[in-house]
């Protein structure tokens, strides 16, 4: 099977994109130089940094909320395929505007370990460095590169929460406080109609037949849960919505950020669809009060066809503030 | 084959797409209740309405460009196919401030009817209309459903363009020298990868071998001018610059916005590196000046995988700074 993609050298294309991206948005974001990171041109103004980062093919995630409100810096490993500590670092260095850097990083074992590395080298050189491992995925625990359970779609609630709070001028104490209670209260689950195909592979990373979806999936090819015949768009918010009430067990009344998510392939057609399914069941069935709410492709795994869903618990009025604060970013 | 996507019954596929959107962005737009019309919430101030339109299946366009900066309100047709004029009336009417209203039409026989029927009928509840007919398409002269050339990605731009000077305070006549000049000065041309299926016909609007590209589809499937083998990104974004090259005519040093569009289903990866060999081609090759440049999908095709190219030529350096001004719409 021909891999059908716009791209030239498979050894190229994370470099390709990251120029593209830093020439097309030269206002909001540049290329360090040399390096895998993309960095905010907003004007440093002695505040607390923003990094973040992971394997490519999750578009806009993460260079697509480099600006300002959200990160300071986005750190691109190849496809799927953790950043490593050096460049973590340039990351972390440029994001420094001496009150230390705080770092997002999704739970897989690759990203956990280089990020780490990359914090003790900028505390070498006097960099103060604290950090959250956000793991929302409620779908499975351990994973093809996880202990534990995988970091997805709400990782860009992080991002935009703590943004916001950083722009205030939090202090790294103040933003590790905030990420740890955001962290605790994010949930997010997905499913794939289409697998991705990862171009440095060449091949889709699994199969599904003509007439199956499989709920639970990752977004680096992990295996879900289950696999069922398609269905139904209510009938597959249903599964997801009846997934998230196991986890978080809420009340009617509660506060609730939620995000649709697409996964890259997936028209906005069907994703509106599908938030409209999603409304029905949290907030006119379950009596939520969704308070923020968001549909698109965020957190996506290159050419897969799906949905995730992600609720945060609002447990602090503020976070509301803090998602619909402005920013100037590519993606958001 | 199955048709794999993200609905329930197809009949309904365009209402659930409305609500969801008015659901999840209920503080920039809303439904205006039984028609087909999404409205902006911003406040009405007393300036010219701008209102556009069209089959669904382009999302975000139309609906996602409502809010302040941009439209006044979108009219959604069926997937594929135009508004009613009723609708369209609907959608003018909610627009209206008192000072005319705008119309933005893509050419194809039945949008242009439909959105002139309803020009007449508003026309005899005495709200002024003025209008223009985007056809940026220069693929091929008549398609399937047009007479002329297509209305395409650059139909965005002229919404941008245009709600920044309607929110400027442009009277409807200075709208409409403004749109004819913007619209003789664009020129769009795209390439597929995989065609969309329209959910209400259940399979795909054209076949493509696993190897293949198609140049210069439209955005309903219809064809383009040449079938080739499927190649590198340089050497695609090289037979798009050349067909723009012979249309436009342009000398080094002359200014440009150029829009990469995704089609749907195509990953930002593969438009970001798109982007970076449009660059080299368009500046560091043609010597252009890019002054305005943006990616991502803006008119889709349901599920195509594709992109497009949109150049329009800056002839009044304003311009810029109306495709630069501040928004609040779903998707710009």
């Amino acid at each position: 099977m021909t891999m059908k993609k716009i791209m030239n050298n498979p050894d190229q294309i994370v470099d390709e994109m990251l120029d593209g991206m830093a020439f097309a948005y030269d206002s909001i974001v540049e290329r360090i130089p040399e390096t895998k990171v993309i960095h905010r041109k907003h004007e440093k103004n002695g505040k607390v940094g923003l990094v973040s980062g992971g394997g490519s093919g999750h578009e806009p995630a993460h260079a697509g909320f480099v600006g300002k409100g959200m990160l300071s810096s986005a750190v691109a490993g190849q496809v799927f395929t953790s950043p490593t500590p050096d460049q973590v670092l340039e990351g972390i260095k440029a994001a420094d505007e001496g009150e230390g850097v705080f770092l997002v990083i999704k739970n897989y074992t690759g990203d956990v370990l280089n990020f780490d590395m990359a914090k003790d080298l900028a505390e070498l050189e006097d960099i103060e460095v604290e950090s959250v491992v956000v793991d929302d995925d409620i779908a499975v625990e351990d994973s093809t590169f996880t202990a534990g359970k995988r970091g997805v779609a709400g990782t860009v609630l992080v991002h935009k929460i703590l943004g916001a709070a950083a722009e205030e001028g939090y202090s790294l104490k103040e933003l590790k406080e905030l990420a740890d209670k955001v962290v605790a209260n994010l949930a997010s689950i997905g499913l794939a109609l289409k697998p991705a195909t990862n171009p440095e592979v060449g091949k889709p990373g699994f199969e599904l037949a003509a007439d199956e979806i499989e709920f639970g999936i990752g977004i680096h090819g992990e295996p879900g849960y289950r696999r069922e015949k398609l269905q139904p768009s209510k009938d597959l918010a249903a599964e997801l919505v009846n997934q998230l009430k196991k986890e978080c067990n809420w009340s009617a009344g509660d506060s609730y950020a939620v995000l649709v998510n697409g996964m890259g392939a997936t028209p906005l057609m069907g994703q509106f669809v599908f938030m409209n399914d999603v409304k029905k069941l949290l907030s006119e069935q379950e009596g939520l009060e969704l308070s923020f709410r968001k549909v698109g492709d965020y957190m996506t795994s290159i050419d897969m066809a799906g949905v995730s869903v992600t609720l945060l618990k609002v447990e602090v009025p503020k976070w509301i503030e803090y998602l619909n604060a402005p920013v100037d970013v590519i993606g958001w």
